[in-house]
Protein backbone atom coordinates (compact mmCIF):
# COMPACT_ATOMS: atom_id res chain seq x y z
CA UNK A 1 0.00 0.00 0.00
CA UNK A 2 2.86 1.95 -0.15
CA UNK A 3 1.78 4.05 -3.02
CA UNK A 4 -1.85 4.50 -1.80
CA UNK A 5 -2.41 8.20 -0.27
CA UNK A 6 -5.21 7.55 2.00
CA UNK A 7 -5.57 11.28 1.99
CA UNK A 8 -6.21 11.62 -1.61
CA UNK A 9 -10.64 11.59 -1.63
CA UNK A 10 -10.37 10.57 -5.26
CA UNK A 11 -9.47 6.48 -4.51
CA UNK A 12 -12.36 5.88 -2.73
CA UNK A 13 -15.13 4.03 -4.45
CA UNK A 14 -17.53 4.15 -1.49
CA UNK A 15 -18.81 6.20 1.01
CA UNK A 16 -21.02 7.31 3.68
CA UNK A 17 -21.61 9.93 5.92
CA UNK A 18 -22.32 10.63 9.70
CA UNK A 19 -22.95 14.02 12.23
CA UNK A 20 -20.54 14.36 14.66
CA UNK A 21 -22.57 14.16 18.05
CA UNK A 22 -21.71 16.41 21.02
CA UNK A 23 -21.56 13.07 23.16
CA UNK A 24 -18.51 12.90 20.63
CA UNK A 25 -16.64 15.25 22.62
CA UNK A 26 -14.12 14.93 25.60
CA UNK A 27 -13.29 17.17 28.26
CA UNK A 28 -10.81 19.49 25.61
CA UNK A 29 -13.28 19.88 23.37
CA UNK A 30 -12.34 18.23 20.53
CA UNK A 31 -13.80 14.82 19.11
CA UNK A 32 -12.20 12.02 20.85
CA UNK A 33 -10.41 8.88 19.08
CA UNK A 34 -13.24 6.49 20.25
CA UNK A 35 -16.28 8.48 17.93
CA UNK A 36 -13.42 8.79 15.21
CA UNK A 37 -13.10 4.90 15.53
CA UNK A 38 -16.94 4.81 15.18
CA UNK A 39 -16.91 6.69 11.67
CA UNK A 40 -14.47 4.13 10.17
CA UNK A 41 -16.42 1.88 11.29
CA UNK A 42 -19.97 2.95 9.82
CA UNK A 43 -18.00 3.46 6.44
CA UNK A 44 -16.91 -0.58 6.80
CA UNK A 45 -20.28 -1.57 6.98
CA UNK A 46 -21.17 0.28 4.16
CA UNK A 47 -18.96 -1.30 1.97
CA UNK A 48 -19.44 -4.60 3.51
CA UNK A 49 -23.34 -3.87 2.13
CA UNK A 50 -22.56 -3.21 -1.29
CA UNK A 51 -20.21 -5.83 -1.27
CA UNK A 52 -22.81 -7.97 -0.31
CA UNK A 53 -25.33 -6.82 -2.76
CA UNK A 54 -22.89 -8.37 -5.31
CA UNK A 55 -22.59 -11.50 -4.08
CA UNK A 56 -24.60 -14.07 -1.70
CA UNK A 57 -25.48 -12.89 1.57
CA UNK A 58 -22.85 -15.11 3.43
CA UNK A 59 -19.79 -13.65 1.51
CA UNK A 60 -18.73 -11.63 4.70
CA UNK A 61 -19.41 -14.42 7.88
CA UNK A 62 -16.70 -15.47 9.16
CA UNK A 63 -14.12 -12.15 9.11
CA UNK A 64 -12.38 -10.83 12.29
CA UNK A 65 -10.49 -7.68 12.30
CA UNK A 66 -7.07 -8.58 13.86
CA UNK A 67 -5.11 -5.09 12.98
CA UNK A 68 -5.98 -0.99 12.85
CA UNK A 69 -3.88 1.43 12.49
CA UNK A 70 -4.91 5.07 12.69
CA UNK A 71 -3.34 7.99 11.96
CA UNK A 72 -5.19 11.56 13.61
CA UNK A 73 -4.12 14.67 11.18
CA UNK A 74 -6.41 16.96 12.11
CA UNK A 75 -8.76 18.18 15.10
CA UNK A 76 -12.48 17.58 15.04
CA UNK A 77 -14.87 19.89 16.53
CA UNK A 78 -19.12 19.93 16.93
CA UNK A 79 -21.19 20.30 14.85
CA UNK A 80 -20.16 18.63 12.05
CA UNK A 81 -20.76 16.38 9.25
CA UNK A 82 -17.75 14.36 8.35
CA UNK A 83 -17.60 11.86 4.97
CA UNK A 84 -16.00 8.33 5.12
CA UNK A 85 -14.06 6.76 2.02
CA UNK A 86 -13.58 3.19 2.79
CA UNK A 87 -11.65 1.01 -0.39
CA UNK A 88 -9.88 -2.05 -0.80
CA UNK A 89 -6.32 -1.61 -0.06
CA UNK A 90 -4.22 -4.91 -0.27
CA UNK A 91 -5.53 -8.38 -1.11
CA UNK A 92 -3.31 -11.49 0.66
CA UNK A 93 -3.91 -15.00 1.07
CA UNK A 94 -6.16 -15.52 4.18
CA UNK A 95 -7.03 -11.40 4.40
CA UNK A 96 -7.41 -8.38 3.07
CA UNK A 97 -6.37 -4.76 4.47
CA UNK A 98 -9.01 -1.64 3.59
CA UNK A 99 -8.04 2.26 3.50
CA UNK A 100 -10.48 4.58 4.84
CA UNK A 101 -10.27 8.18 5.64
CA UNK A 102 -12.88 11.10 7.42
CA UNK A 103 -12.73 14.01 5.66
CA UNK A 104 -14.51 17.59 6.77
CA UNK A 105 -15.38 18.98 3.41
CA UNK A 106 -12.00 18.71 1.55
CA UNK A 107 -9.67 18.23 4.86
CA UNK A 108 -8.29 15.20 6.03
CA UNK A 109 -9.41 14.46 9.66
CA UNK A 110 -8.06 11.08 9.55
CA UNK A 111 -6.84 7.69 7.54
CA UNK A 112 -6.42 3.97 8.77
CA UNK A 113 -5.78 0.70 7.96
CA UNK A 114 -7.98 -2.09 8.75
CA UNK A 115 -6.63 -5.65 8.35
CA UNK A 116 -9.22 -8.19 8.00
CA UNK A 117 -8.58 -12.05 8.33
CA UNK A 118 -10.48 -15.31 6.72
CA UNK A 119 -11.41 -17.65 9.47
CA UNK A 120 -12.12 -20.86 9.60
CA UNK A 121 -15.44 -20.99 11.76
CA UNK A 122 -14.80 -24.42 12.60
CA UNK A 123 -11.37 -24.31 13.24
CA UNK A 124 -10.79 -20.95 14.76
CA UNK A 125 -7.52 -20.23 12.63
CA UNK A 126 -6.98 -18.31 9.29
CA UNK A 127 -7.98 -20.19 5.82
CA UNK A 128 -7.58 -19.07 1.88
CA UNK A 129 -10.30 -16.45 1.20
CA UNK A 130 -12.51 -18.06 -1.41
CA UNK A 131 -12.36 -17.34 -5.25
CA UNK A 132 -15.65 -15.60 -4.72
CA UNK A 133 -14.59 -13.32 -1.87
CA UNK A 134 -11.42 -12.33 -3.46
CA UNK A 135 -13.69 -11.21 -6.46
CA UNK A 136 -16.05 -9.30 -4.69
CA UNK A 137 -13.32 -7.26 -3.09
CA UNK A 138 -11.62 -7.08 -5.92
CA UNK A 139 -14.60 -5.51 -7.60
CA UNK A 140 -15.00 -3.03 -5.10
CA UNK A 141 -11.09 -1.06 -5.56
CA UNK A 142 -9.74 -1.39 -8.98
CA UNK A 143 -8.05 1.77 -8.50
CA UNK A 144 -6.39 0.87 -5.53
CA UNK A 145 -5.48 -2.17 -6.77
CA UNK A 146 -3.57 -1.44 -9.55
CA UNK A 147 -0.39 -0.34 -7.36
CA UNK B 1 -47.64 19.53 30.10
CA UNK B 2 -50.73 17.34 30.57
CA UNK B 3 -51.75 18.93 27.72
CA UNK B 4 -48.47 18.84 25.23
CA UNK B 5 -48.50 16.18 22.64
CA UNK B 6 -44.82 15.17 22.33
CA UNK B 7 -45.64 12.77 19.16
CA UNK B 8 -46.96 15.38 17.37
CA UNK B 9 -43.64 17.13 15.19
CA UNK B 10 -45.95 20.75 15.01
CA UNK B 11 -45.20 21.44 18.36
CA UNK B 12 -41.04 21.59 18.06
CA UNK B 13 -39.67 24.94 17.12
CA UNK B 14 -35.99 23.81 17.07
CA UNK B 15 -34.39 20.87 14.86
CA UNK B 16 -31.60 19.07 14.70
CA UNK B 17 -30.73 15.85 12.71
CA UNK B 18 -28.26 12.93 13.24
CA UNK B 19 -27.39 9.85 12.01
CA UNK B 20 -27.98 6.49 13.07
CA UNK B 21 -24.19 4.30 13.58
CA UNK B 22 -23.37 0.82 13.24
CA UNK B 23 -22.00 1.09 17.09
CA UNK B 24 -25.59 2.60 18.30
CA UNK B 25 -26.97 -1.70 17.85
CA UNK B 26 -26.98 -3.29 21.04
CA UNK B 27 -26.53 -7.18 20.60
CA UNK B 28 -30.73 -7.61 19.77
CA UNK B 29 -29.55 -5.46 16.45
CA UNK B 30 -31.75 -2.60 17.76
CA UNK B 31 -30.53 0.93 18.55
CA UNK B 32 -29.81 1.10 21.95
CA UNK B 33 -31.12 3.27 25.16
CA UNK B 34 -27.67 4.71 25.07
CA UNK B 35 -27.69 6.37 21.62
CA UNK B 36 -31.40 7.40 21.62
CA UNK B 37 -30.10 10.14 24.75
CA UNK B 38 -27.44 11.26 22.53
CA UNK B 39 -29.93 11.92 19.93
CA UNK B 40 -31.98 14.04 22.23
CA UNK B 41 -28.60 15.42 23.78
CA UNK B 42 -27.53 16.65 20.09
CA UNK B 43 -31.22 18.52 20.18
CA UNK B 44 -30.68 20.02 23.24
CA UNK B 45 -27.47 21.38 22.46
CA UNK B 46 -29.12 22.89 19.47
CA UNK B 47 -32.28 24.28 21.23
CA UNK B 48 -29.13 25.85 23.64
CA UNK B 49 -27.06 27.52 20.49
CA UNK B 50 -30.49 28.79 19.58
CA UNK B 51 -31.20 30.62 22.50
CA UNK B 52 -27.66 31.91 23.26
CA UNK B 53 -28.00 33.53 20.53
CA UNK B 54 -30.74 35.60 21.13
CA UNK B 55 -29.19 36.28 24.27
CA UNK B 56 -25.87 36.79 26.01
CA UNK B 57 -23.44 33.77 26.22
CA UNK B 58 -23.47 33.33 29.34
CA UNK B 59 -27.33 32.48 29.64
CA UNK B 60 -27.46 28.64 30.30
CA UNK B 61 -24.15 28.66 32.28
CA UNK B 62 -25.09 27.28 35.57
CA UNK B 63 -27.78 24.69 34.82
CA UNK B 64 -28.05 20.96 36.02
CA UNK B 65 -30.12 18.52 34.66
CA UNK B 66 -31.84 16.46 37.42
CA UNK B 67 -34.52 14.80 35.68
CA UNK B 68 -34.73 12.86 32.81
CA UNK B 69 -38.17 10.72 31.58
CA UNK B 70 -38.08 9.13 28.12
CA UNK B 71 -40.65 6.68 26.37
CA UNK B 72 -39.32 4.30 23.81
CA UNK B 73 -42.36 4.01 21.24
CA UNK B 74 -40.99 1.88 18.66
CA UNK B 75 -37.49 0.00 17.67
CA UNK B 76 -35.10 1.87 15.33
CA UNK B 77 -32.59 0.44 12.95
CA UNK B 78 -29.22 0.60 11.17
CA UNK B 79 -28.85 2.91 8.60
CA UNK B 80 -31.24 5.63 9.12
CA UNK B 81 -31.27 9.17 10.01
CA UNK B 82 -33.76 10.64 12.44
CA UNK B 83 -35.09 13.81 13.60
CA UNK B 84 -34.96 15.50 16.73
CA UNK B 85 -37.51 18.19 17.77
CA UNK B 86 -36.96 20.04 20.98
CA UNK B 87 -38.92 22.55 23.01
CA UNK B 88 -39.51 24.17 25.94
CA UNK B 89 -42.57 22.93 27.95
CA UNK B 90 -43.02 24.23 30.87
CA UNK B 91 -40.82 27.13 33.16
CA UNK B 92 -40.98 27.02 36.79
CA UNK B 93 -39.43 29.43 39.50
CA UNK B 94 -35.84 27.61 39.26
CA UNK B 95 -36.22 25.20 36.90
CA UNK B 96 -37.75 24.69 33.24
CA UNK B 97 -38.72 21.22 31.51
CA UNK B 98 -38.34 20.84 28.16
CA UNK B 99 -40.44 18.65 25.74
CA UNK B 100 -38.09 16.67 23.07
CA UNK B 101 -38.97 13.76 20.46
CA UNK B 102 -36.81 12.00 18.17
CA UNK B 103 -38.42 10.98 14.60
CA UNK B 104 -37.73 8.54 11.64
CA UNK B 105 -39.63 10.11 9.47
CA UNK B 106 -43.42 10.55 10.36
CA UNK B 107 -42.81 8.39 13.01
CA UNK B 108 -42.33 8.36 16.52
CA UNK B 109 -39.36 6.72 17.88
CA UNK B 110 -39.25 8.14 21.52
CA UNK B 111 -40.13 11.31 23.97
CA UNK B 112 -38.27 12.60 26.70
CA UNK B 113 -39.22 15.36 28.93
CA UNK B 114 -36.25 17.17 30.50
CA UNK B 115 -35.96 19.16 33.88
CA UNK B 116 -33.43 21.35 34.23
CA UNK B 117 -32.22 23.44 37.16
CA UNK B 118 -30.81 26.56 38.03
CA UNK B 119 -27.80 26.49 40.26
CA UNK B 120 -25.96 28.97 41.91
CA UNK B 121 -22.45 28.58 41.42
CA UNK B 122 -21.55 30.10 44.99
CA UNK B 123 -23.79 27.89 47.01
CA UNK B 124 -24.77 24.95 44.45
CA UNK B 125 -28.32 25.41 44.98
CA UNK B 126 -31.30 26.11 43.17
CA UNK B 127 -31.94 29.54 42.36
CA UNK B 128 -34.57 31.56 40.64
CA UNK B 129 -34.38 32.07 37.17
CA UNK B 130 -33.09 35.57 36.38
CA UNK B 131 -35.35 37.50 33.97
CA UNK B 132 -33.72 37.65 31.01
CA UNK B 133 -33.16 33.50 31.05
CA UNK B 134 -37.15 33.58 31.26
CA UNK B 135 -37.08 35.97 28.31
CA UNK B 136 -35.13 33.62 26.36
CA UNK B 137 -37.11 30.22 26.79
CA UNK B 138 -40.58 31.61 26.81
CA UNK B 139 -39.44 32.90 23.09
CA UNK B 140 -37.99 29.77 21.76
CA UNK B 141 -41.80 28.04 22.29
CA UNK B 142 -44.60 30.20 22.25
CA UNK B 143 -46.81 27.68 21.05
CA UNK B 144 -46.39 25.06 24.06
CA UNK B 145 -46.39 27.47 26.23
CA UNK B 146 -50.04 28.67 25.21
CA UNK B 147 -51.17 25.45 27.17
CA UNK C 1 -43.54 2.87 44.58
CA UNK C 2 -44.39 5.80 46.71
CA UNK C 3 -42.87 4.15 49.46
CA UNK C 4 -39.68 3.01 48.17
CA UNK C 5 -36.67 5.22 48.93
CA UNK C 6 -34.65 4.66 46.36
CA UNK C 7 -31.80 6.72 47.79
CA UNK C 8 -31.47 4.23 50.61
CA UNK C 9 -29.33 1.27 50.25
CA UNK C 10 -30.50 -1.22 52.34
CA UNK C 11 -34.17 -1.91 49.60
CA UNK C 12 -31.52 -3.58 47.10
CA UNK C 13 -31.28 -7.39 46.91
CA UNK C 14 -29.14 -7.18 43.49
CA UNK C 15 -25.71 -5.22 43.13
CA UNK C 16 -23.20 -4.34 40.18
CA UNK C 17 -19.61 -2.93 40.25
CA UNK C 18 -18.96 -1.11 37.21
CA UNK C 19 -15.91 1.46 37.00
CA UNK C 20 -16.13 4.97 35.47
CA UNK C 21 -13.72 5.53 32.20
CA UNK C 22 -12.25 8.70 31.46
CA UNK C 23 -14.19 8.36 27.87
CA UNK C 24 -17.64 8.70 30.39
CA UNK C 25 -16.00 12.48 30.86
CA UNK C 26 -17.98 15.22 28.52
CA UNK C 27 -16.76 18.46 28.02
CA UNK C 28 -17.77 19.90 31.69
CA UNK C 29 -14.94 17.17 33.23
CA UNK C 30 -18.19 15.37 34.80
CA UNK C 31 -19.48 11.93 34.28
CA UNK C 32 -22.04 12.58 31.53
CA UNK C 33 -25.82 11.29 31.86
CA UNK C 34 -25.48 8.78 29.30
CA UNK C 35 -22.79 6.54 30.93
CA UNK C 36 -24.79 6.56 34.20
CA UNK C 37 -27.38 4.79 31.76
CA UNK C 38 -24.77 2.18 30.97
CA UNK C 39 -24.22 1.92 34.99
CA UNK C 40 -27.83 1.21 35.23
CA UNK C 41 -27.79 -0.91 32.37
CA UNK C 42 -25.03 -3.17 33.57
CA UNK C 43 -27.75 -3.44 37.15
CA UNK C 44 -30.45 -4.71 34.96
CA UNK C 45 -28.03 -7.12 32.94
CA UNK C 46 -26.80 -8.35 36.36
CA UNK C 47 -30.31 -8.67 37.92
CA UNK C 48 -32.07 -10.12 34.74
CA UNK C 49 -29.08 -13.29 34.82
CA UNK C 50 -30.04 -13.79 38.91
CA UNK C 51 -33.36 -14.35 37.83
CA UNK C 52 -32.66 -16.57 34.93
CA UNK C 53 -30.55 -18.79 37.13
CA UNK C 54 -33.72 -19.33 39.64
CA UNK C 55 -36.00 -19.62 36.38
CA UNK C 56 -35.61 -21.63 32.50
CA UNK C 57 -33.79 -19.68 30.59
CA UNK C 58 -36.19 -18.07 28.32
CA UNK C 59 -38.11 -16.41 31.22
CA UNK C 60 -36.98 -12.88 29.96
CA UNK C 61 -37.45 -13.02 25.86
CA UNK C 62 -40.03 -11.05 24.69
CA UNK C 63 -39.92 -7.93 26.97
CA UNK C 64 -39.33 -4.35 26.04
CA UNK C 65 -38.00 -1.27 27.88
CA UNK C 66 -40.63 1.22 27.44
CA UNK C 67 -40.14 4.22 30.07
CA UNK C 68 -37.01 5.09 32.20
CA UNK C 69 -37.07 7.98 34.90
CA UNK C 70 -33.83 8.76 36.32
CA UNK C 71 -32.55 11.42 38.49
CA UNK C 72 -29.49 12.72 38.50
CA UNK C 73 -28.61 13.79 42.94
CA UNK C 74 -25.31 14.71 42.83
CA UNK C 75 -21.97 15.20 39.73
CA UNK C 76 -19.22 12.46 39.61
CA UNK C 77 -16.28 12.72 38.42
CA UNK C 78 -13.64 10.10 37.51
CA UNK C 79 -11.62 7.96 38.44
CA UNK C 80 -13.88 6.31 40.34
CA UNK C 81 -15.87 3.04 41.28
CA UNK C 82 -19.55 3.02 41.48
CA UNK C 83 -22.22 -0.17 42.67
CA UNK C 84 -25.29 -0.51 40.89
CA UNK C 85 -28.39 -1.19 43.25
CA UNK C 86 -31.16 -2.66 41.21
CA UNK C 87 -34.83 -4.22 42.47
CA UNK C 88 -38.06 -5.04 41.25
CA UNK C 89 -40.45 -2.16 42.75
CA UNK C 90 -43.38 -3.29 41.65
CA UNK C 91 -45.46 -5.70 39.16
CA UNK C 92 -48.36 -5.16 37.13
CA UNK C 93 -50.69 -7.04 34.39
CA UNK C 94 -48.48 -7.25 31.49
CA UNK C 95 -45.39 -5.30 32.82
CA UNK C 96 -43.18 -4.46 35.72
CA UNK C 97 -40.76 -1.60 37.19
CA UNK C 98 -37.50 -1.71 38.51
CA UNK C 99 -36.08 0.65 40.95
CA UNK C 100 -32.54 1.42 40.34
CA UNK C 101 -29.54 3.71 42.14
CA UNK C 102 -25.92 4.34 41.50
CA UNK C 103 -23.90 4.93 44.74
CA UNK C 104 -20.15 6.30 45.32
CA UNK C 105 -19.70 5.05 48.52
CA UNK C 106 -22.65 5.81 50.67
CA UNK C 107 -23.42 8.81 48.11
CA UNK C 108 -26.04 8.44 46.48
CA UNK C 109 -25.20 9.72 42.44
CA UNK C 110 -28.39 8.74 40.44
CA UNK C 111 -32.38 6.88 40.82
CA UNK C 112 -33.84 5.15 38.30
CA UNK C 113 -37.19 4.15 37.62
CA UNK C 114 -37.15 1.27 34.62
CA UNK C 115 -41.03 0.41 33.38
CA UNK C 116 -40.40 -2.92 30.64
CA UNK C 117 -43.50 -4.59 28.97
CA UNK C 118 -44.16 -8.36 28.29
CA UNK C 119 -44.40 -8.36 24.64
CA UNK C 120 -46.13 -11.11 22.30
CA UNK C 121 -43.70 -12.00 19.91
CA UNK C 122 -46.40 -12.76 17.18
CA UNK C 123 -48.56 -9.95 17.52
CA UNK C 124 -45.70 -7.27 18.84
CA UNK C 125 -48.49 -6.23 21.53
CA UNK C 126 -48.36 -6.04 25.32
CA UNK C 127 -49.66 -9.81 26.52
CA UNK C 128 -49.90 -10.65 30.36
CA UNK C 129 -46.92 -11.96 32.43
CA UNK C 130 -46.85 -15.52 32.84
CA UNK C 131 -47.45 -16.97 36.42
CA UNK C 132 -43.74 -17.88 36.56
CA UNK C 133 -42.47 -15.06 35.31
CA UNK C 134 -44.89 -13.23 38.02
CA UNK C 135 -42.72 -15.56 40.87
CA UNK C 136 -39.50 -14.87 39.84
CA UNK C 137 -39.65 -10.92 39.12
CA UNK C 138 -41.02 -11.45 43.21
CA UNK C 139 -38.75 -14.03 44.44
CA UNK C 140 -35.83 -11.00 43.51
CA UNK C 141 -37.41 -8.11 45.56
CA UNK C 142 -39.74 -9.61 48.68
CA UNK C 143 -38.51 -6.30 50.31
CA UNK C 144 -39.85 -3.29 47.82
CA UNK C 145 -43.23 -5.37 47.61
CA UNK C 146 -44.23 -5.58 50.93
CA UNK C 147 -45.36 -1.82 50.80
CA UNK D 1 10.51 -1.08 20.03
CA UNK D 2 10.89 -4.35 18.02
CA UNK D 3 12.24 -6.46 21.09
CA UNK D 4 9.16 -5.10 23.16
CA UNK D 5 6.70 -7.89 23.48
CA UNK D 6 3.62 -6.44 24.57
CA UNK D 7 1.76 -9.28 24.97
CA UNK D 8 4.25 -10.34 28.23
CA UNK D 9 3.06 -8.73 31.23
CA UNK D 10 6.22 -8.08 33.27
CA UNK D 11 7.12 -5.29 30.73
CA UNK D 12 4.44 -2.67 32.30
CA UNK D 13 5.28 -0.69 35.44
CA UNK D 14 1.57 0.98 34.88
CA UNK D 15 -1.38 -0.86 35.64
CA UNK D 16 -4.97 0.07 35.46
CA UNK D 17 -8.38 -2.14 35.83
CA UNK D 18 -11.79 -1.35 34.22
CA UNK D 19 -14.88 -3.49 34.12
CA UNK D 20 -16.67 -4.86 30.83
CA UNK D 21 -20.08 -3.26 30.33
CA UNK D 22 -23.35 -4.67 28.76
CA UNK D 23 -23.53 -1.16 26.56
CA UNK D 24 -19.79 -2.54 24.89
CA UNK D 25 -21.16 -5.34 23.25
CA UNK D 26 -22.17 -5.29 19.46
CA UNK D 27 -24.48 -7.12 17.53
CA UNK D 28 -22.22 -10.43 17.66
CA UNK D 29 -21.99 -10.13 21.37
CA UNK D 30 -18.45 -9.46 21.79
CA UNK D 31 -17.13 -6.28 23.24
CA UNK D 32 -16.21 -4.23 20.16
CA UNK D 33 -12.98 -2.11 19.04
CA UNK D 34 -14.48 0.94 20.30
CA UNK D 35 -14.60 -0.25 24.11
CA UNK D 36 -11.16 -1.71 23.55
CA UNK D 37 -9.79 1.83 22.49
CA UNK D 38 -11.38 3.39 25.82
CA UNK D 39 -10.05 0.57 28.30
CA UNK D 40 -6.41 1.79 26.49
CA UNK D 41 -7.41 5.54 27.09
CA UNK D 42 -8.31 4.62 30.90
CA UNK D 43 -4.74 3.39 30.84
CA UNK D 44 -2.56 6.31 29.31
CA UNK D 45 -4.65 8.82 31.70
CA UNK D 46 -3.59 6.74 34.43
CA UNK D 47 0.29 6.68 33.47
CA UNK D 48 0.06 10.53 32.74
CA UNK D 49 -1.20 11.01 36.18
CA UNK D 50 2.02 8.82 37.62
CA UNK D 51 4.45 10.92 35.32
CA UNK D 52 2.43 14.25 36.60
CA UNK D 53 2.76 13.16 40.33
CA UNK D 54 6.84 13.39 39.87
CA UNK D 55 7.06 16.33 37.88
CA UNK D 56 5.11 19.71 37.77
CA UNK D 57 1.70 19.70 36.33
CA UNK D 58 1.83 21.25 33.30
CA UNK D 59 4.33 18.46 31.86
CA UNK D 60 2.02 17.24 29.41
CA UNK D 61 0.09 19.51 27.86
CA UNK D 62 0.58 20.39 24.44
CA UNK D 63 0.54 16.88 23.25
CA UNK D 64 -1.49 15.06 21.03
CA UNK D 65 -1.77 11.71 19.81
CA UNK D 66 -0.84 11.32 16.25
CA UNK D 67 -1.56 7.23 15.68
CA UNK D 68 -2.30 4.27 17.02
CA UNK D 69 -1.93 0.87 15.75
CA UNK D 70 -3.74 -1.95 18.14
CA UNK D 71 -3.64 -5.54 17.20
CA UNK D 72 -6.72 -7.87 18.75
CA UNK D 73 -5.42 -10.79 19.51
CA UNK D 74 -8.72 -12.30 21.37
CA UNK D 75 -12.67 -11.89 21.83
CA UNK D 76 -13.69 -10.61 24.82
CA UNK D 77 -17.26 -11.31 26.37
CA UNK D 78 -19.34 -9.53 29.37
CA UNK D 79 -19.32 -9.80 32.26
CA UNK D 80 -15.54 -9.49 32.57
CA UNK D 81 -13.07 -7.33 34.45
CA UNK D 82 -9.72 -6.22 31.93
CA UNK D 83 -6.30 -5.47 33.33
CA UNK D 84 -4.53 -2.30 31.23
CA UNK D 85 -0.65 -2.68 31.36
CA UNK D 86 1.28 0.66 29.90
CA UNK D 87 4.71 1.55 29.34
CA UNK D 88 6.87 3.93 27.79
CA UNK D 89 8.29 1.91 24.66
CA UNK D 90 9.96 4.21 22.77
CA UNK D 91 10.81 8.42 23.27
CA UNK D 92 12.30 10.32 19.70
CA UNK D 93 13.13 13.87 19.40
CA UNK D 94 9.79 15.37 19.72
CA UNK D 95 7.49 12.59 20.16
CA UNK D 96 7.35 9.53 22.54
CA UNK D 97 5.63 6.05 21.71
CA UNK D 98 3.36 3.72 24.36
CA UNK D 99 3.32 0.25 24.43
CA UNK D 100 0.04 -0.94 26.19
CA UNK D 101 -2.32 -4.28 26.22
CA UNK D 102 -5.51 -5.59 27.75
CA UNK D 103 -5.12 -8.52 29.52
CA UNK D 104 -8.08 -11.11 30.51
CA UNK D 105 -6.29 -12.75 33.64
CA UNK D 106 -3.51 -14.51 31.63
CA UNK D 107 -4.75 -14.18 28.30
CA UNK D 108 -3.71 -10.87 26.33
CA UNK D 109 -6.51 -9.43 24.41
CA UNK D 110 -5.07 -6.87 22.60
CA UNK D 111 -1.71 -4.51 22.41
CA UNK D 112 -1.26 -0.77 21.31
CA UNK D 113 1.27 1.45 20.22
CA UNK D 114 0.64 5.13 20.59
CA UNK D 115 2.68 7.57 19.30
CA UNK D 116 2.24 10.93 20.73
CA UNK D 117 3.86 14.79 19.57
CA UNK D 118 4.70 17.56 21.24
CA UNK D 119 2.92 20.34 20.43
CA UNK D 120 4.19 24.40 20.31
CA UNK D 121 1.33 26.12 21.60
CA UNK D 122 1.66 28.52 19.27
CA UNK D 123 2.41 27.75 16.38
CA UNK D 124 0.55 24.07 16.35
CA UNK D 125 3.60 22.56 15.18
CA UNK D 126 5.79 19.43 16.44
CA UNK D 127 8.26 20.83 18.89
CA UNK D 128 11.59 19.17 20.78
CA UNK D 129 10.45 17.38 24.01
CA UNK D 130 12.00 19.10 26.84
CA UNK D 131 14.70 17.35 28.78
CA UNK D 132 12.27 17.46 31.87
CA UNK D 133 9.43 15.66 29.92
CA UNK D 134 11.94 13.29 28.62
CA UNK D 135 13.17 11.84 32.16
CA UNK D 136 9.73 11.61 33.42
CA UNK D 137 9.09 9.50 30.37
CA UNK D 138 12.42 7.76 31.28
CA UNK D 139 11.69 7.32 34.69
CA UNK D 140 7.79 5.19 34.02
CA UNK D 141 9.72 2.68 32.13
CA UNK D 142 13.10 2.19 32.54
CA UNK D 143 12.75 -2.02 31.61
CA UNK D 144 11.27 -1.03 28.00
CA UNK D 145 13.80 1.30 26.68
CA UNK D 146 17.14 -0.82 27.83
CA UNK D 147 16.14 -2.59 24.25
Amino acid sequence: MADLDLTDPRIFPVWSETTVRYADLDPNNHVNNGAIGAYFEDGRVRLRTQILDQSDGSTLAGFAIVKTTIEYRRALGFPATVRIGSTVARIGSSSYTLGQSVFLGEQCIATAEIVTVRINPDTGQPTALEPHVRCALERVAPLALDN
